[in-house]
């Protein structure tokens, strides 16, 4: 059940995929060269393997518990998130200026990596304080910006996002959370809001709480939403913490996984005693962060690096579940070789099945890192590049690869948990033994931060629709190069590699045409089909990084250095050609043939 | 969390697909018409939707428990069962000379459906007790048959099936058990059994542990292995109980799902106190079942039985996850339809990512029902049927059916659980939703009873290269002839059809050539391909049984009766054709191109 971060994927993947040294060369980023990932990774691993890795499984057998409004988390976590903090992992890419390292997106995604694969549940109280960091650096105004980052950018205090309520998951129009505007521009806020992680716990003295909420005579549905900082206790003008604010934890939720990360339902305003409630009269007080009304555009920075991390989550969980089942296979013994290599009952690794789960598992992990890493480069490159037209290049680049991080990581997240437990055998399913309880974490990784389908409507809409599918074009004839170059190693994985490619790539173009031409007369076909072309294209953009990894691969081995490493990486792209890209023209035909009998079957049939 | 069993689907398939009027015209099953399918289907469904449902979560919840040795279920599980027996469920199928009802399987399997979608935990411990009835019915003397089988047949004692050491899984060459002949020709037992399902409660006054274990002397490996009847109280001449055997239950696991039904580890021969072994020393009473040596020939008697029905567990359980998502949809309000049919936010069956997925759990769930009936009316022929030729005919096809069901329907199992979450969105992660549960049951599904790569080698070995692929092939005869009908028929939906299972078909032959001429040659790259190759076949036969469903509504709609139902199974079949029959092609691929890179990586890489 040991974690050993796989530092070497990580290290070529931003050397030769993600061009680590071309974000080094943007103004800021001087030192953010291949020797300063070397020994930030190596670092982060030592803290991800020895420290918050072992929590792992206690989190899960003792969880994080309610009482009277206070949250206890897992005996080891407050502990660890102080190492965490200390070691200035929450500042890793947020601003100098405010206390972090300013580090790029490339390598500070390998690190959230790290943590969320040595412990899920932990690793999500500094993924929602990212997420808050990055809303109030774009949004807050200077004085939130005095008051709150530097403490969240060095983890003393940490944040949350406060979006759902019972009424309103995926369809925040239906926010009903209500500010009442004061006289000193502060506001009252009331309402209740689910699903809130690390809505309330131990592991800091503050937590910052970011609403949304409308203010009264707001536009109805999502124009009306503002968002507001609403922190656990307010801050005095000296930076100290001042009376506790009239927000409450009334319960946490009972979870399928990631148990050992609270879930609260926090209310906002009950008048709580012991509370400001007692001076000023019920209601939490909040400050708007930006304008009245723009909420949901700020909400929706937290939401997209939310979502980006989310999808590393799904990376992070495969990676366990599979380093844990080859472990596994490569001790437990059971049945003869098919192909009669040994004489007696052997480790069931020798099983054509058992490896084909394992090489499954492995490709699509690596494919999943290799395409996270790149949207990682692309957002480095679109934020901080000098020059514009750059800068909108990438950004187009790193808007595309969102859903497809996100939907389609953790959907194979999903895939490979599964499989990990199918290694097991029956001893998957005794909970001792681990494998179960990433299956379990797994399954909120397609569901929070928006559904699969969230994803999914925003590549059919907003990634594939507004811009005419010019991003979807060009990452095709990028594709077509990478086609090229495999052709003319000619080697057989090459080749093979090339020709799965090419057909993927073809049947992706196919279904951007199809969505093009569809989307305004056919948008209940065209959006029924958006989850296989989100899977599809997520399929396609992960193998592709692969192909172009086994060309890199290929051209060091003479080099002599690495060579089981480059071998493995070749066995694993090729892998991944033969049996996960052809899955591509499944779901192509699921999409163009299939719009209509989605919804044929009349409601009340159900 | 209601159950609602689909007892129009099920009498469907028995009249139009398994046709159950050619297995009335069978002597002894002339009272086994479609008259007498309804009755006790609507019989079935009042149980399994008043008594045993309402019990799922309470057994998730307050799982079975053990102290001192003894199990204590859930409670009101005991009732249940009581009910259950007196009902005379347990004998449904089993012979009248022993206190059954005699019916075809194919009405029995309908049951069985009904039981595990109301409680896969509950209907487990029926499961097991009817392999171990066709056990005893097929090779047990006339003594054992007189001792145990009446008590079994009327769910007064229970049965159990004790495979699975900690050594010897999957490979029962390993197993370890020992047998000591004794002077009255009983055996004295020595092992530990672990995974043993019921292994211990107390839901019946005894349990008929059918053992495997080594008579000493035996020969090494599989060949050595023989079958014993240890009942866990010895039983009297007179049939009333007698000394408690020395068998104990040290313990029960802490499983992922399935939490009500205990999983024992049983340890026989300990000696221990207060049992037979204070009068003849440690050991436990043995019987032998049959001759010595062919334990696991008989032990397979009992896993075909026991395989088919964890088969129709994954139908089961797919069908109460889609049920219960359905429900959730048709409720749950957010967000506005993208077609802009409805101006405000609407229930999320609106939306067609959600049709598509309810689509895809309702059309895998009934596809793979369709399979299982047919399967079941095959068995009934195979066995039953008053001329040779034709018992050996669908033997031959009941047979290739076996894995299919058992393997397909539980991947498919946890395809449905998993989307039955999704549908829920953050609800379905909350367990008190009940939808989590559906996915953490479902998963030892596809473990158990034999591992989906365990019925895939069964596929390729025993049921596709052993006749050189004839049942295939003919199979595939069959399938051309629906395409025929559905050409003939020549609706859209009807051509759809058609063309989806002409290509799914035309792929089978190819993964089945590929297989007959390389098994011997390349048994890795064959082996590699087994399990895509068994969700190949599934998928194809599943979608065959809906294509003849689709021809059978279409004749029936012009007389005007259950028209709702007969255009619902039209819209499914086209739904399953369009969507997942078109995903035998990239299965086909994986097989063709994919066999040399799943073992290419060296087992030291991993």
């Amino acid at each position: 059940m040991s974690y050993s971060a796989p530092l070497k994927d990580m290290l070529f993947n931003l050397e030769h995929l993600a061009g680590l040294d071309q974000v080094a060369q943007i103004p800021g980023f001087e030192d953010a060269g291949l020797e300063t990932a070397q020994a930030v990774l190596e670092e982060c691993a030592k803290l991800a393997e020895g420290v918050i890795a072992p929590l792992n499984r206690a989190g899960d057998l003792a969880p994080s518990s309610w009482k009277d409004g206070v949250v206890t988390t897992t005996e080891g976590f407050k502990q660890a998130f102080r190492q965490y903090a200390e070691g200035g992992w929450q500042g890793l890419q947020h601003p100098q200026d405010f206390g972090g390292q300013g580090l790029p997106k490339a390598i500070g995604a390998a690190c959230i990596e790290m943590i969320n694969a040595a412990n899920l549940s932990f690793a999500l109280c500094p993924l929602l304080t990212d997420g808050a960091i990055e809303a109030l650096l774009t949004a807050g105004s200077d004085e939130i910006k005095a008051t709150y980052l530097e403490k969240m950018v060095t983890g003393e205090w940490t944040g949350t996002m406060n979006l759902t309520e019972p009424q309103a998951g995926s369809d925040l129009a239906l926010v009903r959370t209500r500010a009442e505007p004061q006289a000193d521009k502060s506001y009252k806020v009331f309402g209740t809001k689910i699903f809130i992680t690390y809505g309330e716990h131990d592991m800091a003295e503050n937590i910052v709480h970011l609403v949304l909420a409308r203010v009264a005579g707001a536009p109805e549905g999502i124009k009306g939403i503002s968002l507001f900082v609403v922190p656990k206790f307010l801050v005095n003008q000296d930076g100290s913490l001042g009376a506790r604010n009239d927000v409450q934890c009334v319960s946490i939720e009972h979870k399928l996984g990631i148990k050992a990360s609270p879930t609260a339902v926090l209310q906002f305003g009950d008048g709580i005693q012991g509370s400001v409630a007692d001076s000023t009269g019920a209601g939490a007080v909040g400050y708007l962060v930006g304008e009245e009304n723009r909420g949901l555009e700020y909400m929706f920075i937290m939401m997209n690096s939310a979502r980006y991390a989310v999808g590393v989550q799904g990376i992070a969980i495969a990676d366990r579940a599979y380093q844990q089942a080859a472990a596994f296979a490569k001790e437990r013994v059971q049945s003869r070789p098919v192909d009669g290599s040994v004489k007696a009952s052997a480790t069931i690794i020798h099983h054509p099945d058992v490896r084909r789960m394992l090489m499954g598992m492995r490709s699509l992990t690596e494919g999943c890192r290799a395409l996270s890493a790149t949207a990682a480069a692309a957002y480095d490159l679109a934020h901080h590049h000098p020059d514009a037209a750059q800068r909108a290049h990438n950004a187009a680049i790193y808007e595309f690869m969102v859903p497809l991080v996100k939907g389609y990581s953790t959907e194979i997240g999903l895939e490979v948990t599964n499989l990990g437990v199918q290694v097991h055998g029956g001893m998957g399913f005794i909970e001792e033994t681990g494998a179960a309880q990433h299956y379990r974490d797994a399954k909120i990784l397609t569901i929070y931060e928006g559904t699969t389908a969230i994803q999914a409507n925003d590549l059919v809409g907003r990634k594939t629709l507004r811009d005419g599918g010019a991003t979807a074009r060009e990452l095709a004839g990028q594709i077509a190069q990478t086609e090229q170059q495999l052709q003319a190693s000619g080697t057989p994985a090459a080749l093979s590699v090339a020709r799965q490619l090419q057909s993927a790539r073809l049947a992706f173009l196919e279904v951007v045409d199809y969505v093009l031409a569809n989307a305004k007369t056919q948008p209940n076909a065209v959006y029924a089909g958006s989850v296989p072309y989100l899977m599809l294209a997520g399929n396609l953009m992960a193998g592709w990084q692969l192909g172009r990894a086994l060309c890199v691969a290929e051209q060091l081995l003479p080099t002599g250095q690495d060579e089981r490493f480059l071998r493995a990486k070749i066995a694993t792209a090729q892998f991944y050609a033969e049996h996960i890209l052809v899955r591509v023209s499944s779901l192509r035909d699921s999409v163009l043939q299939g719009g209509n009998s989605v919804m044929a079957l009349a409601i009340e049939d159900f």
